[in-house]
Protein backbone atom coordinates (compact mmCIF):
# COMPACT_ATOMS: atom_id res chain seq x y z
CA UNK A 1 0.00 0.00 0.00
CA UNK A 2 1.79 3.45 -0.75
CA UNK A 3 2.54 5.04 2.23
CA UNK A 4 2.62 8.94 0.81
CA UNK A 5 1.60 11.22 3.03
CA UNK A 6 -0.55 12.86 0.43
CA UNK A 7 -1.74 12.87 -3.47
CA UNK A 8 -2.18 15.32 -6.13
CA UNK A 9 -5.64 14.86 -7.44
CA UNK A 10 -7.14 16.72 -10.21
CA UNK A 11 -10.47 18.59 -9.52
CA UNK A 12 -12.57 21.29 -11.32
CA UNK A 13 -13.16 24.62 -9.46
CA UNK A 14 -16.31 25.61 -9.94
CA UNK A 15 -16.44 29.60 -8.97
CA UNK A 16 -19.03 32.70 -10.26
CA UNK A 17 -15.88 33.30 -12.66
CA UNK A 18 -16.80 30.05 -14.11
CA UNK A 19 -14.74 26.49 -13.87
CA UNK A 20 -11.34 25.53 -14.38
CA UNK A 21 -9.05 22.61 -13.92
CA UNK A 22 -6.84 22.09 -10.73
CA UNK A 23 -4.58 19.60 -9.25
CA UNK A 24 -4.95 19.46 -5.24
CA UNK A 25 -2.73 17.81 -2.72
CA UNK A 26 -4.98 15.84 -0.59
CA UNK A 27 -3.77 14.66 2.74
CA UNK A 28 -3.46 10.18 2.54
CA UNK A 29 -5.37 8.33 5.15
CA UNK A 30 -5.15 4.60 5.89
CA UNK A 31 -6.18 1.61 8.50
CA UNK A 32 -3.34 1.59 11.08
CA UNK A 33 -4.08 -1.71 13.22
CA UNK A 34 -2.72 -1.56 16.46
CA UNK A 35 -1.77 -5.27 17.63
CA UNK A 36 -0.74 -6.40 21.02
CA UNK A 37 1.04 -9.56 21.54
CA UNK A 38 -1.33 -11.14 18.54
CA UNK A 39 -4.60 -9.38 19.67
CA UNK A 40 -6.08 -6.15 17.65
CA UNK A 41 -6.96 -3.43 20.20
CA UNK A 42 -7.63 -1.00 17.90
CA UNK A 43 -7.99 0.04 14.04
CA UNK A 44 -7.37 3.66 13.44
CA UNK A 45 -7.63 5.75 10.38
CA UNK A 46 -4.00 7.54 10.09
CA UNK A 47 -1.68 9.98 7.69
CA UNK A 48 1.21 7.01 7.06
CA UNK A 49 3.70 9.42 8.66
CA UNK A 50 5.33 8.38 12.15
CA UNK A 51 3.89 5.51 12.41
CA UNK A 52 5.86 4.37 15.06
CA UNK A 53 5.58 7.33 17.03
CA UNK A 54 1.82 6.91 16.70
CA UNK A 55 1.52 3.03 18.09
CA UNK A 56 4.17 4.17 21.40
CA UNK A 57 2.19 6.92 21.47
CA UNK A 58 -1.56 5.41 21.76
CA UNK A 59 -0.19 2.48 23.26
CA UNK A 60 0.92 4.95 26.13
CA UNK A 61 -2.20 7.10 26.01
CA UNK A 62 -4.53 4.80 26.03
CA UNK A 63 -3.16 2.72 29.27
CA UNK A 64 -1.94 -0.04 27.20
CA UNK A 65 0.98 0.15 28.84
CA UNK A 66 2.91 2.63 31.60
CA UNK A 67 6.23 2.63 30.04
CA UNK A 68 8.38 2.25 26.91
CA UNK A 69 10.11 -0.24 29.10
CA UNK A 70 7.36 -2.41 28.57
CA UNK A 71 7.64 -2.98 25.13
CA UNK A 72 9.61 -6.14 24.28
CA UNK A 73 9.63 -5.83 20.62
CA UNK A 74 7.98 -3.65 18.09
CA UNK A 75 7.67 -4.19 14.07
CA UNK A 76 5.40 -2.15 11.57
CA UNK A 77 4.47 -4.16 8.75
CA UNK A 78 2.62 -2.73 5.61
CA UNK A 79 0.03 -4.89 3.96
CA UNK A 80 -1.97 -3.94 0.55
CA UNK A 81 -4.92 -2.67 2.78
CA UNK A 82 -3.28 -0.86 5.12
CA UNK A 83 -0.71 -0.63 8.51
CA UNK A 84 0.15 -2.73 10.86
CA UNK A 85 1.40 -1.93 14.30
CA UNK A 86 3.07 -4.91 16.21
CA UNK A 87 3.79 -4.82 19.52
CA UNK A 88 5.20 -7.62 21.79
CA UNK A 89 5.03 -7.14 25.86
CA UNK A 90 7.43 -7.80 28.51
CA UNK A 91 4.97 -10.88 30.22
CA UNK A 92 4.01 -9.57 33.07
CA UNK A 93 2.50 -6.55 31.43
CA UNK A 94 1.37 -8.94 28.29
CA UNK A 95 -0.60 -10.59 31.37
CA UNK A 96 -2.04 -7.74 33.08
CA UNK A 97 -3.60 -6.70 29.67
CA UNK A 98 -4.94 -10.57 28.82
CA UNK A 99 -6.43 -9.73 32.06
CA UNK A 100 -8.26 -6.50 31.39
CA UNK A 101 -9.17 -7.66 28.47
CA UNK A 102 -10.84 -10.50 30.00
CA UNK A 103 -12.77 -8.26 32.53
CA UNK A 104 -13.75 -5.80 29.69
CA UNK A 105 -15.17 -8.56 27.75
CA UNK A 106 -17.75 -9.41 30.31
CA UNK A 107 -21.01 -11.56 29.66
CA UNK A 108 -22.29 -10.29 26.58
CA UNK A 109 -25.87 -10.41 26.10
CA UNK A 110 -26.70 -10.36 29.58
CA UNK A 111 -28.52 -6.78 28.57
CA UNK A 112 -26.30 -4.80 30.85
CA UNK A 113 -23.69 -4.55 29.21
CA UNK A 114 -24.61 -0.75 27.73
CA UNK A 115 -23.62 0.00 31.77
CA UNK A 116 -20.86 -1.89 31.54
CA UNK A 117 -19.38 0.14 28.58
CA UNK A 118 -20.16 3.23 29.56
CA UNK A 119 -18.24 2.89 32.78
CA UNK A 120 -15.63 1.93 30.75
CA UNK A 121 -15.72 4.72 28.01
CA UNK A 122 -15.14 6.99 31.18
CA UNK A 123 -12.11 5.39 32.94
CA UNK A 124 -10.44 7.27 36.10
CA UNK A 125 -7.96 9.51 35.15
CA UNK A 126 -4.94 9.86 37.39
CA UNK A 127 -4.84 13.87 39.62
CA UNK A 128 -1.82 15.46 38.24
CA UNK A 129 0.47 16.54 40.93
CA UNK A 130 0.85 20.19 41.68
CA UNK A 131 3.71 22.25 39.83
CA UNK A 132 5.43 21.36 36.75
CA UNK A 133 6.40 23.71 33.92
CA UNK A 134 5.49 27.43 34.76
CA UNK A 135 4.28 29.04 31.89
CA UNK A 136 4.16 33.04 30.69
CA UNK A 137 1.22 34.55 29.97
CA UNK A 138 2.49 35.37 26.33
CA UNK A 139 4.05 32.30 25.79
CA UNK A 140 0.33 30.66 26.11
CA UNK A 141 -1.12 33.28 24.25
CA UNK A 142 1.28 33.12 20.78
CA UNK A 143 1.52 29.14 21.19
CA UNK A 144 -0.96 27.98 18.31
CA UNK A 145 0.36 30.92 16.06
CA UNK A 146 4.06 29.53 16.74
CA UNK A 147 2.83 26.17 16.22
CA UNK A 148 1.82 27.09 12.26
CA UNK A 149 5.78 27.02 11.74
CA UNK A 150 5.74 23.30 12.70
CA UNK A 151 3.00 21.62 9.68
CA UNK A 152 4.61 21.22 6.69
CA UNK A 153 1.57 19.21 5.87
CA UNK A 154 -0.86 21.01 6.57
CA UNK A 155 0.62 23.69 4.19
CA UNK A 156 0.20 21.74 1.48
CA UNK A 157 -3.32 20.14 2.58
CA UNK A 158 -5.21 22.93 4.69
CA UNK A 159 -6.79 19.80 6.11
CA UNK A 160 -4.44 17.75 8.97
CA UNK A 161 -4.51 18.94 12.25
CA UNK A 162 -1.27 19.18 14.77
CA UNK A 163 -0.30 18.46 18.39
CA UNK A 164 3.17 20.61 19.02
CA UNK A 165 4.84 20.89 22.60
CA UNK A 166 5.54 23.60 24.47
CA UNK A 167 8.46 24.24 27.00
CA UNK A 168 8.79 27.39 29.00
CA UNK A 169 11.36 29.40 27.69
CA UNK A 170 11.96 27.58 24.29
CA UNK A 171 9.27 27.75 22.51
CA UNK A 172 7.55 24.75 20.45
CA UNK A 173 9.84 21.55 20.23
CA UNK A 174 7.90 18.91 19.27
CA UNK A 175 5.08 18.39 16.88
CA UNK A 176 3.54 16.20 14.63
CA UNK A 177 0.51 16.22 12.26
CA UNK A 178 -2.12 13.91 11.05
CA UNK A 179 -5.51 13.90 9.28
CA UNK A 180 -7.15 12.80 12.64
CA UNK A 181 -6.50 15.47 15.67
CA UNK A 182 -6.61 12.61 18.25
CA UNK A 183 -3.67 11.02 16.05
CA UNK A 184 -1.72 14.35 16.18
CA UNK A 185 -1.48 13.73 20.16
CA UNK A 186 -0.50 10.18 20.05
CA UNK A 187 2.12 11.04 17.42
CA UNK A 188 3.51 13.66 19.62
CA UNK A 189 3.34 11.46 22.96
CA UNK A 190 5.06 8.51 20.85
CA UNK A 191 7.84 10.96 20.09
CA UNK A 192 8.48 12.47 23.31
CA UNK A 193 8.58 9.17 24.81
CA UNK A 194 10.92 8.05 22.13
CA UNK A 195 13.16 10.77 22.45
CA UNK A 196 13.35 10.16 26.37
CA UNK A 197 11.37 13.90 26.41
CA UNK A 198 9.40 14.64 29.67
CA UNK A 199 6.19 15.14 29.38
CA UNK A 200 5.93 16.60 32.89
CA UNK A 201 8.29 19.81 31.54
CA UNK A 202 5.83 21.52 29.22
CA UNK A 203 2.27 21.46 27.38
CA UNK A 204 0.62 19.68 24.63
CA UNK A 205 -0.95 22.90 21.80
CA UNK A 206 -3.35 21.78 19.84
CA UNK A 207 -4.88 22.99 16.64
CA UNK A 208 -8.38 21.27 17.56
CA UNK A 209 -11.05 21.52 20.37
CA UNK A 210 -9.90 19.83 23.50
CA UNK A 211 -12.44 16.86 24.11
CA UNK A 212 -12.91 14.36 26.45
CA UNK A 213 -10.45 12.37 24.44
CA UNK A 214 -7.91 14.58 24.48
CA UNK A 215 -8.08 15.46 28.20
CA UNK A 216 -7.94 11.33 28.93
CA UNK A 217 -4.59 11.76 26.61
CA UNK A 218 -2.80 14.46 27.69
CA UNK A 219 -3.23 13.00 31.56
CA UNK A 220 -2.28 9.84 30.45
CA UNK A 221 1.17 11.00 29.70
CA UNK A 222 1.51 13.11 32.28
CA UNK A 223 1.82 16.51 30.41
CA UNK A 224 -0.03 19.13 33.14
CA UNK A 225 -0.50 21.52 30.49
CA UNK A 226 -3.16 21.35 27.47
CA UNK A 227 -3.55 24.77 25.10
CA UNK A 228 -6.05 24.34 22.56
CA UNK A 229 -6.95 26.91 19.49
CA UNK A 230 -10.70 25.76 19.92
CA UNK A 231 -13.28 25.24 22.90
CA UNK A 232 -13.43 22.44 25.40
CA UNK A 233 -16.67 21.03 25.86
CA UNK A 234 -18.16 21.28 29.38
CA UNK A 235 -17.28 17.61 29.64
CA UNK A 236 -13.83 17.72 28.93
CA UNK A 237 -13.30 20.88 31.26
CA UNK A 238 -15.01 18.49 33.94
CA UNK A 239 -12.53 15.97 33.61
CA UNK A 240 -9.25 18.60 33.22
CA UNK A 241 -10.82 20.02 36.86
CA UNK A 242 -10.56 16.86 38.06
CA UNK A 243 -7.31 15.38 36.78
CA UNK A 244 -5.45 19.08 37.66
CA UNK A 245 -4.82 19.98 33.84
CA UNK A 246 -4.03 23.26 33.31
CA UNK A 247 -6.89 24.03 30.60
CA UNK A 248 -6.00 27.08 27.85
CA UNK A 249 -8.55 27.30 25.61
CA UNK A 250 -9.40 29.46 22.69
CA UNK A 251 -5.96 30.20 22.26
CA UNK A 252 -5.64 32.30 19.15
CA UNK A 253 -5.30 36.30 18.03
CA UNK A 254 -3.51 36.85 20.82
CA UNK A 255 -5.07 35.62 23.29
CA UNK A 256 -6.53 32.53 25.13
CA UNK A 257 -9.39 32.10 27.87
CA UNK A 258 -8.39 29.91 31.24
CA UNK A 259 -10.35 27.67 32.54
CA UNK A 260 -8.63 24.97 35.02
CA UNK A 261 -5.47 24.78 37.43
CA UNK A 262 -4.37 28.35 36.44
CA UNK A 263 -1.81 27.92 38.57
CA UNK A 264 0.81 26.80 35.99
CA UNK A 265 0.56 30.30 33.91
CA UNK A 266 1.60 33.36 35.13
CA UNK A 267 -1.03 35.31 37.03
CA UNK A 268 -3.09 32.55 36.31
CA UNK A 269 -4.97 33.25 39.39
CA UNK A 270 -5.17 36.47 39.73
CA UNK A 271 -8.38 38.13 40.42
CA UNK A 272 -10.11 40.20 38.09
CA UNK A 273 -8.47 43.82 38.65
CA UNK B 1 -26.80 12.68 34.01
CA UNK B 2 -27.27 15.95 32.71
CA UNK B 3 -28.42 16.01 29.36
CA UNK B 4 -28.33 19.47 28.84
CA UNK B 5 -26.54 20.22 25.44
CA UNK B 6 -24.73 22.82 26.93
CA UNK B 7 -23.10 24.61 30.16
CA UNK B 8 -22.13 27.84 30.77
CA UNK B 9 -18.79 28.06 32.73
CA UNK B 10 -16.57 31.05 33.96
CA UNK B 11 -13.01 31.55 32.67
CA UNK B 12 -10.39 34.04 32.56
CA UNK B 13 -9.94 35.66 29.44
CA UNK B 14 -6.77 36.78 29.32
CA UNK B 15 -5.67 39.32 26.16
CA UNK B 16 -3.06 41.93 25.26
CA UNK B 17 -5.55 44.46 27.32
CA UNK B 18 -5.47 42.99 30.87
CA UNK B 19 -7.72 40.32 32.27
CA UNK B 20 -11.63 39.79 32.42
CA UNK B 21 -13.92 36.88 33.99
CA UNK B 22 -16.24 35.48 31.16
CA UNK B 23 -19.02 33.40 31.03
CA UNK B 24 -19.01 30.50 28.26
CA UNK B 25 -21.64 28.44 26.42
CA UNK B 26 -19.61 24.99 26.45
CA UNK B 27 -21.01 22.32 24.30
CA UNK B 28 -21.49 19.14 26.58
CA UNK B 29 -20.96 15.47 25.48
CA UNK B 30 -21.91 12.46 27.27
CA UNK B 31 -20.75 9.02 26.35
CA UNK B 32 -23.44 6.71 24.46
CA UNK B 33 -23.60 3.43 24.34
CA UNK B 34 -24.97 1.57 21.15
CA UNK B 35 -26.65 -1.72 22.30
CA UNK B 36 -28.21 -4.10 19.89
CA UNK B 37 -29.58 -6.95 21.65
CA UNK B 38 -28.12 -6.59 24.34
CA UNK B 39 -24.71 -6.75 23.44
CA UNK B 40 -23.30 -2.78 23.11
CA UNK B 41 -21.65 -2.64 19.70
CA UNK B 42 -19.65 0.89 20.24
CA UNK B 43 -19.86 3.68 22.65
CA UNK B 44 -19.50 7.17 21.09
CA UNK B 45 -19.10 10.61 22.84
CA UNK B 46 -21.99 12.76 21.60
CA UNK B 47 -23.79 15.81 22.26
CA UNK B 48 -26.86 14.66 24.45
CA UNK B 49 -29.80 15.50 21.91
CA UNK B 50 -31.52 13.88 19.55
CA UNK B 51 -30.37 10.66 20.69
CA UNK B 52 -33.04 8.75 19.02
CA UNK B 53 -32.19 10.23 15.32
CA UNK B 54 -28.09 9.46 16.33
CA UNK B 55 -28.82 5.62 17.65
CA UNK B 56 -30.90 4.91 14.51
CA UNK B 57 -28.92 6.52 11.93
CA UNK B 58 -25.55 4.54 13.19
CA UNK B 59 -27.72 1.24 12.77
CA UNK B 60 -27.94 2.45 9.11
CA UNK B 61 -24.61 4.00 7.99
CA UNK B 62 -22.98 0.90 10.22
CA UNK B 63 -24.77 -1.23 8.25
CA UNK B 64 -26.51 -3.21 11.27
CA UNK B 65 -29.81 -3.13 10.17
CA UNK B 66 -30.63 -2.28 6.29
CA UNK B 67 -33.94 -0.54 7.21
CA UNK B 68 -35.84 0.55 10.29
CA UNK B 69 -38.23 -2.06 9.61
CA UNK B 70 -35.39 -4.23 11.01
CA UNK B 71 -36.04 -2.60 14.17
CA UNK B 72 -38.85 -4.31 16.71
CA UNK B 73 -38.21 -1.98 19.72
CA UNK B 74 -36.03 0.53 20.60
CA UNK B 75 -35.51 2.47 24.01
CA UNK B 76 -33.16 5.21 25.11
CA UNK B 77 -32.02 4.87 29.16
CA UNK B 78 -30.04 7.34 31.24
CA UNK B 79 -27.64 6.64 33.63
CA UNK B 80 -25.51 8.73 36.04
CA UNK B 81 -22.51 7.69 33.55
CA UNK B 82 -24.22 8.41 30.00
CA UNK B 83 -27.11 7.37 27.56
CA UNK B 84 -27.69 3.42 26.76
CA UNK B 85 -29.59 3.56 23.15
CA UNK B 86 -31.13 -0.14 23.55
CA UNK B 87 -32.70 -2.06 19.79
CA UNK B 88 -34.30 -5.31 19.82
CA UNK B 89 -33.90 -6.10 16.12
CA UNK B 90 -36.36 -8.53 13.86
CA UNK B 91 -35.60 -12.17 14.70
CA UNK B 92 -33.73 -12.71 11.07
CA UNK B 93 -31.54 -9.12 11.73
CA UNK B 94 -30.78 -10.09 15.25
CA UNK B 95 -29.50 -13.75 13.80
CA UNK B 96 -27.56 -12.28 11.25
CA UNK B 97 -25.76 -9.76 13.37
CA UNK B 98 -24.42 -12.89 15.98
CA UNK B 99 -23.09 -14.82 12.67
CA UNK B 100 -21.44 -11.42 11.63
CA UNK B 101 -20.02 -10.95 15.23
CA UNK B 102 -18.91 -14.71 15.62
CA UNK B 103 -16.81 -14.09 12.13
CA UNK B 104 -15.69 -10.73 13.59
CA UNK B 105 -14.45 -11.97 16.94
CA UNK B 106 -12.14 -14.54 14.90
CA UNK B 107 -9.16 -16.71 16.49
CA UNK B 108 -7.63 -13.79 18.93
CA UNK B 109 -4.49 -14.28 19.47
CA UNK B 110 -2.83 -15.68 16.17
CA UNK B 111 -0.68 -13.03 15.44
CA UNK B 112 -3.05 -12.51 11.87
CA UNK B 113 -5.48 -10.07 13.54
CA UNK B 114 -4.18 -7.43 12.60
CA UNK B 115 -4.87 -8.33 8.83
CA UNK B 116 -7.88 -9.08 9.21
CA UNK B 117 -9.30 -6.17 10.95
CA UNK B 118 -7.89 -4.12 8.53
CA UNK B 119 -10.28 -5.93 5.77
CA UNK B 120 -12.86 -4.93 8.06
CA UNK B 121 -12.02 -1.22 8.39
CA UNK B 122 -12.33 -0.87 4.69
CA UNK B 123 -15.35 -2.93 4.18
CA UNK B 124 -17.06 -3.42 0.57
CA UNK B 125 -19.32 -0.68 -0.18
CA UNK B 126 -22.36 -0.77 -2.73
CA UNK B 127 -22.21 1.26 -5.95
CA UNK B 128 -24.27 3.98 -5.77
CA UNK B 129 -26.99 3.90 -9.21
CA UNK B 130 -26.87 6.52 -11.76
CA UNK B 131 -29.26 9.26 -11.54
CA UNK B 132 -30.63 10.56 -8.43
CA UNK B 133 -31.09 14.35 -7.48
CA UNK B 134 -29.15 17.08 -9.87
CA UNK B 135 -28.38 20.28 -8.31
CA UNK B 136 -27.81 23.37 -10.10
CA UNK B 137 -23.94 24.75 -9.35
CA UNK B 138 -25.53 27.67 -7.42
CA UNK B 139 -26.72 25.65 -5.08
CA UNK B 140 -24.03 23.86 -4.39
CA UNK B 141 -22.02 26.61 -4.25
CA UNK B 142 -24.23 28.28 -1.35
CA UNK B 143 -24.76 24.85 0.55
CA UNK B 144 -22.53 25.56 3.45
CA UNK B 145 -23.49 28.84 3.63
CA UNK B 146 -27.20 28.11 3.95
CA UNK B 147 -26.45 25.20 6.38
CA UNK B 148 -25.21 27.87 9.11
CA UNK B 149 -28.86 29.33 9.42
CA UNK B 150 -29.74 25.83 10.73
CA UNK B 151 -26.79 25.21 13.72
CA UNK B 152 -28.44 27.03 16.61
CA UNK B 153 -25.91 25.30 18.76
CA UNK B 154 -23.16 26.65 16.85
CA UNK B 155 -23.93 30.16 17.09
CA UNK B 156 -23.83 29.51 21.14
CA UNK B 157 -20.73 27.55 21.15
CA UNK B 158 -18.51 28.04 18.22
CA UNK B 159 -17.34 24.50 18.50
CA UNK B 160 -20.17 21.73 16.88
CA UNK B 161 -20.56 20.28 13.71
CA UNK B 162 -23.68 20.36 11.74
CA UNK B 163 -24.72 17.71 8.73
CA UNK B 164 -27.50 18.95 6.25
CA UNK B 165 -29.41 17.66 3.70
CA UNK B 166 -30.13 19.60 0.28
CA UNK B 167 -33.12 19.31 -1.73
CA UNK B 168 -32.69 20.82 -5.21
CA UNK B 169 -35.23 23.62 -5.55
CA UNK B 170 -36.02 23.33 -1.99
CA UNK B 171 -32.51 24.52 0.30
CA UNK B 172 -31.56 23.14 3.47
CA UNK B 173 -34.65 21.19 4.74
CA UNK B 174 -33.29 19.07 7.78
CA UNK B 175 -29.81 19.05 10.11
CA UNK B 176 -28.48 18.37 12.57
CA UNK B 177 -25.76 19.22 15.09
CA UNK B 178 -22.87 17.39 17.42
CA UNK B 179 -19.58 17.99 18.64
CA UNK B 180 -18.72 14.97 16.34
CA UNK B 181 -18.71 15.10 12.61
CA UNK B 182 -19.54 11.33 12.51
CA UNK B 183 -22.79 12.00 14.88
CA UNK B 184 -23.82 15.05 13.57
CA UNK B 185 -24.13 12.95 10.25
CA UNK B 186 -25.52 9.92 11.88
CA UNK B 187 -27.97 12.35 13.48
CA UNK B 188 -28.92 13.41 10.04
CA UNK B 189 -29.53 9.81 8.42
CA UNK B 190 -31.56 8.59 11.64
CA UNK B 191 -33.92 11.75 10.94
CA UNK B 192 -34.32 11.30 7.64
CA UNK B 193 -35.22 7.45 7.94
CA UNK B 194 -37.40 8.46 11.00
CA UNK B 195 -39.00 10.98 9.26
CA UNK B 196 -39.80 9.04 5.92
CA UNK B 197 -38.09 11.19 4.11
CA UNK B 198 -35.73 9.39 1.12
CA UNK B 199 -31.87 9.79 1.02
CA UNK B 200 -31.33 9.67 -2.86
CA UNK B 201 -33.28 12.74 -3.31
CA UNK B 202 -30.88 14.81 -2.24
CA UNK B 203 -27.21 16.05 -0.81
CA UNK B 204 -25.87 16.15 2.29
CA UNK B 205 -23.55 18.98 3.55
CA UNK B 206 -20.81 18.82 6.00
CA UNK B 207 -19.28 21.67 7.97
CA UNK B 208 -16.23 19.57 7.90
CA UNK B 209 -13.61 17.62 5.92
CA UNK B 210 -14.45 14.64 4.37
CA UNK B 211 -13.14 11.57 5.64
CA UNK B 212 -13.59 7.47 4.96
CA UNK B 213 -15.63 7.64 7.55
CA UNK B 214 -17.79 10.23 6.36
CA UNK B 215 -18.26 8.51 2.74
CA UNK B 216 -18.61 5.18 4.13
CA UNK B 217 -21.81 6.24 6.14
CA UNK B 218 -22.96 8.45 3.20
CA UNK B 219 -23.18 5.66 0.83
CA UNK B 220 -24.58 3.35 3.00
CA UNK B 221 -27.37 5.66 3.72
CA UNK B 222 -27.94 5.99 -0.29
CA UNK B 223 -27.09 10.08 -0.47
CA UNK B 224 -25.77 9.99 -4.22
CA UNK B 225 -24.22 13.73 -3.19
CA UNK B 226 -21.83 14.70 -0.80
CA UNK B 227 -20.97 19.02 -0.40
CA UNK B 228 -18.13 19.66 2.44
CA UNK B 229 -16.86 23.07 3.15
CA UNK B 230 -13.21 21.33 3.76
CA UNK B 231 -10.87 18.93 1.82
CA UNK B 232 -11.24 15.45 1.09
CA UNK B 233 -8.80 13.20 2.08
CA UNK B 234 -7.19 11.20 -1.07
CA UNK B 235 -8.65 7.95 0.37
CA UNK B 236 -12.19 9.05 0.79
CA UNK B 237 -12.07 10.59 -3.13
CA UNK B 238 -11.08 7.14 -4.38
CA UNK B 239 -13.94 5.52 -1.87
CA UNK B 240 -16.51 8.08 -3.98
CA UNK B 241 -15.19 7.24 -7.27
CA UNK B 242 -15.68 3.71 -6.42
CA UNK B 243 -19.11 4.33 -5.04
CA UNK B 244 -20.12 6.87 -7.58
CA UNK B 245 -20.71 8.93 -5.19
CA UNK B 246 -20.68 12.73 -6.54
CA UNK B 247 -18.30 14.26 -4.14
CA UNK B 248 -18.29 18.54 -4.05
CA UNK B 249 -15.24 19.95 -1.31
CA UNK B 250 -13.88 23.25 -0.09
CA UNK B 251 -17.67 24.50 -0.25
CA UNK B 252 -17.16 28.15 0.66
CA UNK B 253 -16.82 31.59 -0.09
CA UNK B 254 -19.22 31.44 -3.15
CA UNK B 255 -17.36 28.55 -5.18
CA UNK B 256 -16.26 24.49 -5.20
CA UNK B 257 -13.81 22.16 -5.98
CA UNK B 258 -16.02 19.11 -8.15
CA UNK B 259 -13.94 15.60 -7.86
CA UNK B 260 -15.77 12.26 -8.25
CA UNK B 261 -19.04 11.60 -10.20
CA UNK B 262 -19.56 15.11 -11.33
CA UNK B 263 -22.86 14.23 -13.58
CA UNK B 264 -25.24 14.86 -10.69
CA UNK B 265 -24.53 18.36 -10.42
CA UNK B 266 -25.21 20.82 -13.60
CA UNK B 267 -22.45 21.33 -15.90
CA UNK B 268 -20.59 19.26 -13.38
CA UNK B 269 -19.11 17.11 -16.60
CA UNK B 270 -18.02 20.33 -18.98
CA UNK B 271 -14.93 20.79 -20.13
CA UNK B 272 -12.23 23.55 -18.79
CA UNK B 273 -13.04 26.61 -21.68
Amino acid sequence: MSADRLHSRPGLAVHREGTRAVVRALPEEVPVALVFDGTTQAVMMATPADIADFAHGFALSEGLVESLKQVRDFEIVEHETGIEARFWLAEDRAAALRERRRAMMGPTGCGLCGIDSLDQALRALPVLPDGGPRLAREEVARATEELRAHQPLQDQTRAVHAAGFLVPGQGIVMAREDVGRHNALDKLIGALARQDMDPRTGAVVLTSRVSVEMVQKTVMAGCPVLIAVSAPTAHALRLAETANLTLAAFARGGGFDLYAAPGRIENGDAHVA
